[in-house]
């Protein structure tokens, strides 16, 4: 039975990308392995495959009975309903450590890094195995997507160092280049549903017993969501409608380096425990805030406990 | 603050050894890092750390307020009762996954081997750091005790991969010799209170909302334990006496390669369910059982879901 290597839901570039590689490695260390995804992939993460000849994970949404390698997520609101009844046997991730657990030894490779394509090139290198050129060039993307071209802190050493070694690989000049092209794809709002753009990078979260759901849609430019902002706020309603504490949608300009965050919420100061700014109307602006990871759900974990 | 680096409740010589080794390769890595135990060490352990120059950790039982690195579990119910106001930043562990779960990203380091030990062998190389020669007689020693000198299920090529380079590195000739010198001194059973034998290794676990209690005790041969049979049983009854559904405690003959089972249980099917062999007595002897870990956790597990 082959080994189901899988992300989390609303898959990211980062959940595409690791999932085609560690498939990759598993196969070259001997063991029948495929990528899967819990979902379509995004405008960016299609950029990402076009430009280097990776296909697109088969999208799985059950996996009760199987065998699964998780990356980029441990965290069980993250995973198909039935993945109790699946046999969890690695992992490769750099978050938080989630709910999931095994009944048997399992191998996990999890790095407080800005990515996990840093974590599969060292996987890479302890095994020995080459990364082939095409998994180089998706996961230096991934790389510069989750650390948003190096700008986020969650940014290491380790994800340059990755980023430089996989370039030569890949064959890629300009890592610059290809960052810019990749976001400027990730920033195009035009023609996508309200309900796309919120959930192009969107996670639900267990605070304290609360339901708690945190989207993300990052863009060279913040004006370019201006003529959207009534639209999303609108489309994060409905969400909260479903059963969920909060909601909130994280705008994040790149350049600029900060974020404007759209809240719904039963109970809005806990934006200002967590953030310690006042929330006047239904958004505040979050100076050097860039990660969701980071800097957003560690300190609403907090004030969700105080 | 200095990072703990701490195993498991009734620590054993993996335990003790893994998180020495740890603090040392973390102080190396320019990390502030101190080895610590939720207990005194057992006999064996005692001879492991006298004969290679090492100091048993400091006991803590408290960790509220510290950076925690936990080596060999991941199970809330093995680490100090206060675990959820630590912080952990890393794990080293070679277990199935538990319910540990973190506020923020962090390192782990997790294969399905025989020994933790063999794990950090491993860490030492990736991080191109040399083992100190005590530290590799004290990782040697782990992995053989873990392993009961690769005779049990859980040993993998890497386990002796890493004692042999360990042996080299510490100047051990002979690793047989080392390890039957080592399983002598565990073995030993004259003198010690029939409680100090239920708990040398003694781990709870949560079964499907049951509390079940499985020891395990190590001996050359199984008539070494004829006088204490009794005893043995009579403690472990007590033990279950504290709100457990079961408690199990193996004496496993390591030369033999087998364990007779005592068994103490508010439903004695289980064991039938989960070996398949009728449970007449007060004990059972189950052949080529040796890991509580591979053998006889994850065969409980299914039979109390079942």
């Amino acid at each position: 039975m082959a080994i189901l290597v899988m992300g989390h839901m609303n898959p990211d570039t980062d959940s595409i990308i690791s999932a085609i590689a560690v498939a990759d490695l598993l196969s070259k260390r001997g063991m029948e392995a495929k990528a899967v995804a819990q979902g379509e992939v995004t405008p960016e993460s299609a950029f990402v495959l076009g430009k280097f000849g990776l296909t697109a994970p088969e999208v799985v949404t059950s996996v009760a009975g199987q065998k699964l390698w998780l990356v980029d997520t441990t965290d069980g609101a993250q995973l198909p309903a039935d993945i109790k009844e699946a046999e969890v046997v690695g992992v490769t991730d750099h978050h938080k450590l989630g709910d999931v657990t095994t009944s048997n030894p399992l191998e996990m490779w999890v790095w407080p890094v800005g990515c996990c394509g840093t974590v599969i090139k060292a996987m890479y290198d302890f095994y020995g195995i080459e990364v082939p050129k095409g998994i180089a060039g998706g996961l230096l993307c991934a790389i510069l997507s989750d650390t948003v071209m190096f700008k986020s802190v969650t940014t290491t050493p380790a994800d340059k160092k990755a980023v430089a070694e996989l370039a030569a690989i890949a064959g890629v000049a300009d890592t610059t280049t290809v960052g810019m092209d990749m976001f400027k794809v990730k920033s195009a709002v035009d023609g996508a549903s309200m309900e796309s753009l919120v959930f192009r990078d969107y996670k639900d979260f267990d605070m304290n017993g609360n339901k708690v759901g945190i989207g993300q849609l990052e863009v060279i430019d913040l004006s370019m969501l201006d003529a959207v902002k009534e639209g999303l706020f609108a489309e994060i309603q409905k969400v909260k409608a479903g059963g969920r504490h909060s909601v909130f949608l994280l705008l994040t300009d790149i350049m600029k380096e900060g974020s404007e965050m759209l809240i719904v919420s039963d109970d809005p100061s806990v934006v200002k425990k967590a953030f310690g700014v006042e929330v006047a109307g239904k958004s505040v602006w979050l100076d050097g805030v860039m990660s969701r990871k980071k800097q957003v759900v560690p300190n609403f974990e907090k004030a969700f406990k105080g």
